[in-house]
């Protein structure tokens, strides 16, 4: 909700700077900040407002994206206190004037009010599991379209409180982690001594092109095909200097001889691996895990090290990622993104990282392309900038910021009672 | 947040259900629903949206009203309990049909998903005072633009939990006690059984003809003047049957002269009163008043009566209010104000109670007329129906649902340091 | 066709001055200038421009008017040459800056290129009557929405060419004759001598209360109450100073007895009247008309005087129009008119003469009321400027600058063979 | 003028049906009919209309293009007669429905009218030259972004009239004549016998890397590369089965030498070669050219025949065009590209001929590649359809149907004095 507020409050101000005498000469047609809304919205996606005379702001093409996709979750995530929560936020690029110069939300002195209603929101909740082990939820930008994991804050904060903090990174080890290792951590400053490779039987075989109705049957065969993709996460994280532990997590439908495949694939890559069985056993079931965590951990004092140096050229990051993580052969660039990137470099932000928009159903960029795909090239749409959060946005694919709903909405199937019971949610 | 929610989920529903198979034919042109925002957006009140082509939605023009201004948060008032909250939400009239037929949110089954949204937010807050006297709090709506006061079910909780309870019903006797009356009381079958009417020497001056800046200099004369604006109010309240209490909130500023200039003029029309230090003086400060309305409710058994009833036709219901309680002389209807009335009558609303949209500023239509504004005529331009909050709203002079922002707004002013203090509210 | 041209000429200078620079300061919003197309297009009345970003003009809203609606067409029938013309076209206004000063079409060098537009529509076109007359055929502006009569250059062509001259200002005594008179007599420097009313028997029918589809039954009584509406345009050209000649436009369906009325009351008003029969006879049918003009014109040497003497407030000149000409008991005027006037003085425009928009179906501003209405109000609704013309335009009662089509539009039954038949136009 | 009549009538009806009962289930969104307007406006390339209400048409995005583009210019140069250019107006896709159903103007019956508006405008116009020669101008549309030449009709008037006919088809030899002969041969059933390219020395020194401002001096180095360019036309005319005929069009800058070095190469190809000097001398410095045309003609009985069939699949003509007379190595596809092909196959108009719109500044779909490129590829960003006027139009590059002014726009210098003389057009 705050991140909403603060969202939609940098745009009223836009709005408001423009309707007045609009001094540094702000272009209405270059306004890039939209507005958001927590609602599977596509009527929003493309509107005209200010319309109805003089009295009623400056007519002007905008839109709404869904409130995950701000610029602020990401803003919250990557500041470590009020002050540079509140300077990133002066920071976001907010759109050009008629003579293509940048305008950033400090111009217009927005960030001292938006920063204020972040108040409570920079502070972590702490919640307990079941078995009353603590856990702090912090922000949850998506790994797809934003950087993925939770905030420097929590982060942090558990550090201080505990002797082992884990960080979930969601999406596989070309977004989650990637954005996670360069990114979070080389902003937070954070050195991870371990990662753990979530694997499962179903996603592998899955990988190994099995259909999805089909998961629950054994099927040794294409398992052992998509270990392909299991491998190829291996080597992504050795990449960052780490020993990745493989962590099986445990259906039902697993059989042994599956299970066992995937241990002695990862025994001959020399690769630990634990079963984990925390979903049917609770802690019990992910001793093994934390075992060989403590022990990876505890082998390495200084191995993490970032994919790329944030010195490097804009093209050269994009291009590494692409080609190391991805397993592209090479990169294209639309002339949109030419002059994106072109533009980047004049406004100085081409020290920036990089947080590639891309699916998360593929390692390339294409969502049909399952399990190792080779010999494809990685398509660059546009370049956007999130000066705010430092970061900019090469666009992989298409990627849509604002989901609608379907022709059956599932809210004409919720119902409450009386009672307050409420039905129909799933 | 929930009235938020609940409001533009209800739009969104509306815009997914134009772009499918539209079996009912809602014509784009003819929807009423907007969407709300808790923000000054100028540049949001006049807007079209579902551009971009056939999967953006379908073009229409629409707009955003301030959230206060929800027809949710008169449905939330209104309502008993989540069931009758929930039919209430399906009688909202969100448009018309190419035939100009009404269509209502229970047609696109919204009304379930939304009263879902609302399962927290239907129970009331108990808060306390500063002396440690409970109080509930909920819902806030404006007597000038909707019904003004807070939820029936606060209410009926309050009425089996404390021997006496108080409403508050602002914006003076001709909008928030008549609509206390005619709409929560008749909704919610309340008998109320004593009414307090609270004036202020600095507000009778000032319908006395004094500037606001002046308002602390003694002026008795102008305050004999002003007193004929709270003999209008006296007869008001009259007028429901009720024997109204003056209380004299106390100001620093006032002057003994003054004080017992009100109380005698109470005196001489028969009317109780009593000065009320609560300010100063905390509970103690108000013994005297909470004496007199004791014995006044304890002499009432059955006198409350609601101005009208709510058979009558439309335009005798507004002509009452406006002659009876503003003291207009009589009511004149724009031509769209008439044919408002007729579809309304159409569609079977005509047995409705009124909740007329006027200035809080003068008892009459035009805020610059003070005091006991005498031989002027009321002009409705346009009567719009709240089906599901369950009354019409005749709009007496230019009533705004979204305000603007300041050429410089205070968000310029507000800051927040490391440590989370606020500076630049005020 | 060049009206069109140049109108939409300026429009397209417009947009790409807003485009440019803009070092005047043009507001978008303000931009009152809008475009003409000769098709009936509801459509276009309303629109938004100058979408799809910063290449492709300036997003703002605007429409469409019908081309003989255009303040061009107007321009060319008050011009005496090319060079004053070219003056007027630069004295169109176009909007407003965002300091709301005013804006001209000279002040974006606009006149030049549009006049040389109307180099050949500016020379009057010369045809002849079935009979072999010279007749002078020169712009169409509708007496309802504008000035009502043909170009001053064509009349004082014929000046030149012939002995006498006569003008058709359509549309009656107090749209046609008072605009004539007041607007073009003034401006021409024109001295019309003698002044012709056509009457009918079946409109003064009409006025007297028979239906249209009864026109054809003869009813002595009801001609005899329309008389009052002949009576009062009798009354109207003699308030210009000229003694009318009443000219009874026969049709085959009308009676002796309906005849003799309307003769006799004529000469009890002192009024000459003539029966014309040309539509049957030709010119041998106007004889008599033409020798009451000859005398007519011939006993007047400086009889003319306008209605209104151009220095006084332009309040009293609509006043002055309304209750002489109407037949009003008084003026209305909105919130918007007022501030219109005031805008009008201010721009040093308020000696210009008043061009009334109102409908041509009644003497009043409501079509509605026939024959000679009595006791009504003439409503100001907002006042329009046609800097460039030289008048302003009072708007009474609702007019339309873009008609739209039928639902079954004619187009549909048009036709044409291959050898060029066209067939399905009436 | 009556092409854009036509085609803005065309646009009326659309929106007027609509606005009606709309029995097809025409989507606004879905509808391709723009319109037009003879005026560089780019703020009219992307406009909202129908805004205002149920009264004011239905909301939807379109835009103008400009005059020149309309398919009803190119329906006016491929027609016969009036029932074939009725016919095909009737033709023309106007839109999909809500189910993707293609609707053509037959459907709402629109070609009888707007053929109507063509009854004079589809005879052509007979001029005369200098030398008081015949020639029929009728038609004008671009061979960039259309066909290219002027009408059917006036080609067969002349074939009536003349022994022989001479057609301009502008736009070299990859766009103007590949459209006269693939799409204007085939449709009037036509069968040239001679073909002229008009070649310059000036023009074949820019595409041997001269610029512009230097091409008045010698320089035959630059002259012998650009020659390369000469050569592929010579060799595409060649592909159609004509012999060409090479006029040198004389300019005084012009050396022998170079003169010389042009027909050299032409006799080295056994091609023939003429100097012209028409512009210098008139009819009498054209007689060599036209004797080398007429000996050519008599030459030729049966020799035309088009690059491709109708009936070849729609990729393979695109194909022939781009990689024969282009010199492309092979053609690309964009995703929007493919679908619109399918759709043009699904709608049956897979055996329509393609126009593909091109710039003509290069021999490939880049205006920076001169003279003879090779080794690049087409790519078609989409394909438009015009059902009407018989023929498909894949897109390579972009091509721009509306122009805009410039910053400084000429119409500021233009002119007229009281004498009707017109200064600053040029």
């Amino acid at each position: 909700m705050a991140v909403e507020r603060a969202h939609n409050l940098l745009a009223a101000l836009i709005d408001n700077y423009l309707q007045g005498k609009n001094e540094i000469g702000l272009d209405p047609r270059r306004v890039t900040w939209k507005r958001v809304i927590d609602m599977n919205e596509r009527a929003l996606r493309d509107i005209i407002i200010g319309l109805g005379g003089p009295k009623q702001g400056v007519p002007r093409e905008t839109g709404f994206d869904i409130t995950s996709a701000s610029e602020i979750m990401a803003i919250l995530c990557l500041s470590h206190n009020l002050t540079e929560l509140k300077e990133k936020m002066g920071n976001i690029l907010i759109g050009f004037t008629y003579d293509d110069k940048p305008v950033y939300a400090r111009d217009i002195k927005a960030q001292g009010a938006m920063a204020a209603l972040m108040k409570y929101a920079i502070m972590p909740n702490l919640v307990q599991t079941i078995e009353g082990n603590p856990a702090i939820i912090h922000g949850g930008p998506f790994a797809n379209i934003a950087q993925g994991t939770n905030s420097i804050i929590a982060t942090k904060m558990g550090l201080t409180l505990a002797d082992y903090v884990v960080t979930e990174a969601g999406f596989a080890s070309e977004l989650g982690a990637e954005k996670f290792f360069d990114i979070k951590c080389q902003y937070g400053r954070l050195k991870p001594n371990a990662a753990v490779i979530v694997a499962t039987v179903r996603a592998l075989k899955y990988h190994g092109g099995v259909k999805i109705k089909e998961l629950g049957t054994p099927n040794t065969e294409a398992l052992s095909r998509g270990l392909a993709n299991l491998e190829k996460h291996i080597e992504n994280i050795q990449k960052f200097g780490l020993s990745p532990i493989v962590s099986i997590n445990k259906f039902i439908s697993d059989t042994p001889d599956e299970l066992d495949l995937i241990k002695n694939r990862c025994s001959e890559l020399g690769v630990k691996v634990a079963l984990c069985e925390a979903w049917e056993k609770g802690g019990d079931g992910a001793v093994e895990l934390a075992q060989l965590v403590f022990e990876t951990a505890q082998a390495c004092s200084v191995c993490f090290k970032p994919l790329y140096s944030l010195d490097w050229e804009m093209e050269k990051k994009i291009e590494t990622i692409a080609t190391e993580l991805y397993g592209a052969d090479h990169v294209e660039y639309t002339v949109e993104a030419k002059v994106d990137i072109k533009k980047i470099n004049q406004l100085g932000l081409g020290n920036l990282p990089v947080c590639i928009a891309k699916t998360q159903k593929s390692l390339s960029d294409d969502q049909y392309k399952l399990n190792r795909p080779k010999g494809f090239t990685v398509k660059i749409r546009e370049v956007e900038i999130a000066a705010g959060a430092g970061f900019v946005i090469p666009i992989a694919g298409t990627i849509m910021r604002m989901p609608g709903l379907p022709q059956v909405p599932s809210a004409e199937f919720i119902d409450i009672d009386n009672e307050g019971n409420i039905s129909g949610l799933f």
